[in-house]
């Protein structure tokens, strides 16, 4: 009797939400898929990065995406070029994503046919965090663009990633961005986080970025789901 | 025994907001001050505008600024810097403004010392969209950095703004921005919205958007609060 006792109590601790993205995590892992959701701004170049990402994995593994915006198909449509599965979740004046939006989306798929899903949320920089989708890792992504003050104006959400890519960097020195700045100002917000720095649209740094995400995803299919 | 009835009515049709709003709106009539609301992702360079608008107000008027981040003093500090009044809004993990905190910011202020009051919201853009201010103009920011599908993918918040400025045109150029695209994309959500074009940085167009602004003054103080 104590088990399902420890459930039910659980069940009642967590949230919809985080309930269910329990049995997504869950499901994930058995299927051997590595999940990354990544937030940022609006525009700081999240589509253009995951098409980079995927298309560099692609000749490997095979990736996957899910991609929120309030309005439009244009994310999914880029996405889905290079021929990986990619579907759009319309969120209409939603602010964020919801693990339940996640799991519509992926209704279909094959979990099993899949090695990572990368899960592109809402631009935004504050709600985000509060949502579980059942990823393995967090990825913030700030454009050059935004200014070095942006980790200590917006805290929270950076408090909760577990790795931050700088992105835009082919114009850092045209917008005059102090990119050791901004680095510092990452690190006082979340001490040791590591960093990437990436032109998702010339291509710099994406080999370091997914070697890092191949080695992530090795590491846990190593494990036993 | 008509008018309290109705009044009784609108406060229960109104939530607590909007009645707020409603007031502050009444109060920001009868002391000549205009008062713009100012919208935006984060980065877009809301602070460097405001900056800018208000030490060439400040040669005429008298202009005053709240700003809202989640954490950090920075952007009022900057603000402040031209002698104007300036106060900074914590809001913690709110990832938007409400009235009552602007209403908490400017107390002890003589609004009839003031001729504009600046709200600088939070970078979001998303959710500042249900949120009445009590002000005149909701202006939205848009930076040439932030990529022309901007409008189309979060339509709701420029649904409800009254003018348009796109910001950082010095780079346009740089971040290969098509800023008749970008231009073309806002009136498809907004039709008609007035577009003003900016560098904050540099000055440029600075002169057409504080004439705008100085003409809307004129316009609201013209009228019988």
């Amino acid at each position: 009797m104590t088990e399902p006792r420890i459930l039910e109590v659980r069940k009642k601790l967590l949230g919809k939400n985080d309930q269910l993205a329990l049995d997504l995590r869950h499901e994930f892992a058995r299927n051997g898929v590595f999940v990354a959701n990544l937030v940022s701004s609006p525009g700081s170049g999240k589509t253009e990065l995951l098409r980079a990402t995927m298309a560099e994995l692609g000749k490997t593994y095979t990736p996957a995406a899910v991609t929120g915006d309030l309005a439009t198909e244009n994310d999914a449509d880029r996405l889905a070029e290079s021929g990986a599965l990619a579907k759009q979740i319309l969120t209409g004046t939603m602010c964020h994503l919801e693990v339940d939006m996640v799991a519509n989306a992926i209704q279909g798929w094959d979990l099993a046919d899949l090695d990572f899903l990368f899960i592109e949320n809402v631009g935004n920089l504050v709600c985000p965090g509060d949502f579980d989708l059942g990823e393995d890792l967090r990825v913030m992504l700030i454009a050059t663009t935004e200014g070095e003050d942006k980790p200590l104006k917006y805290p929270t959400l950076i408090s909760t990633c577990d790795v931050v890519v700088i992105n835009k960097m082919d114009i850092a020195e045209a917008v005059e961005c102090d990119v050791a700045l901004l680095e510092r100002n990452i690190h006082e917000v979340r001490p040791g986080v590591p960093i990437f720095k990436t032109s998702a649209k010339k291509g710099d740094g994406l080999a370091e970025w997914t070697a890092y995400l191949t080695e992530q995803y090795k590491q846990k299919t190593a494990q036993p789901a």
